[in-house]
């Protein structure tokens, strides 16, 4: 058997997330149809993790092992060959044995969009959530806040309360936000995150920006332990996996 | 009467255009018809220039006279209510009465978003044209030729065959080629553009990226006049009107 690690693009609007569900379409089981006709055998792909309804991916992966001696640099391009426009495989190349998309990863980078406008503009709303004006003004106090949540910390006031995770620890390595005309970006580099915790963060980092939180109340938040003192959660359609590091 | 100047944003994806035409649904019309129906008497935009089918704009900029009153603050929120989504005023001021949307340019700024990749790539596909991966490696070739635009020239060799253009020269002040992950992004300033004229500099310069044209051959292309010497018209679904300066 050989296993096989893809790496995949998607544009997560029209799909219920990764994971095969029913009655909704998953990219999964897009993915999984398409490569198993190709392959003529049943494939399962393991990703790095699940994305939610509408969040897409720059760069997600998954693995999967097959029999099939399918020539691997014609891979990506026979699997996208007819596949849904919104689904891309960018690269695949042939991994060890006790290699796992899952549990392999060493940390993953979460990307957010937002752009500061009065009105709804047309050019972001599809890819970028919006946000007040003000944040452009107060975007020192939200770098100031991002601080708070780098290293190892019970993120159980970041996390969606319909969770069934069992432990709230996580480690954040890196928030960058970058700011440009008119709009901002979120970079959160972590360990693994909880259910809804990058959209949560930027949530409270947008509250920051507001001037709704302050800067030094962050570690409090954190410790409280309590989902409702914390921001809000941001809309699915402007997060994007960025990229899955091993 | 008052004279106003609206900046506007628009995704061109599902119009004819700017300009109005018969049969065929523009963003002027959108505009009018909605601007006449809110102050209750007919008005006519003048816009900074037209942009083709399927052409974008940050901020495209057109200027209508009125003898109504209506609070300019309160103006471009009545305008977007209801408004077609595609289309967003984003500021609206009073302006000289000698004041031209068109003919007071001083220059104007189009951008230009490319992706290199071997596959279409669902993040980028509707606000990117794909080009070949090799213009990654060959960046510094483009830049080197895209120098050779800089200033006043005869641009016939850069302009669609179908214009009614009586003159040819035009100046290009700027041309900035940004590169970021696996995009290209090309910024050309100038007075003012012929038919197709940036979407042929940019398939020009992608011809320099993928080693068909020598930077070094530009300046005899623009001198030839011959638009069959230069490269290929880009797609209208990528080109930007990005800014206009008066």
């Amino acid at each position: 058997m050989r296993k096989i690690l893809l790496t995949i693009q998607y544009n997560g609007k029209n799909f219920s997330g990764w994971q095969r569900q029913k009655n909704a379409l998953s990219i999964e089981e897009v993915l999984e149809n398409k490569i198993s006709a190709l392959l003529g055998q049943p494939i399962v792909l393991e990703a790095s993790g699940r994305t939610d309804a509408g969040v897409h991916a720059y760069a997600q992966t998954a693995h999967f092992e097959t029999s099939s001696n399918f020539d691997i640099e014609k891979l990506p391009q026979a699997i996208n060959f007819g596949l849904d426009e919104n689904i891309s495989v960018v690269s695949a190349k042939e991994v060890a044995k006790n290699f796992h998309a899952r549990f392999s990863v060493k940390k993953k980078t979460y990307l957010y969009k937002t752009y500061q406008s009065k009105f709804n503009l047309p050019l972001f709303e599809s890819t970028h959530a919006k946000t007040h004006e003000l944040l452009t003004q107060n975007f020192d106090k939200m770098v100031l806040a991002s601080r708070h949540f780098l290293g190892t910390h019970n993120f159980r006031a970041f996390c969606s309360t319909q969770t069934n995770a069992k432990t709230f620890e996580r480690t954040i390595f890196d928030i960058k936000l970058k700011k440009s005309n008119g709009t901002i970006d979120f970079f959160i580099t972590g360990s693994g995150f909880l259910y809804n915790m990058v959209r949560i963060i930027v949530g409270t980092l947008i509250s920051v920006g507001e001037g709704k939180i302050l800067p030094e109340e962050i570690p409090d938040i954190i410790s409280s332990q309590d989902r409702k003192k914390a921001g809000k959660t941001m809309p699915a359609h402007a997060l994007y996996l960025y990229k899955v590091y091993y």
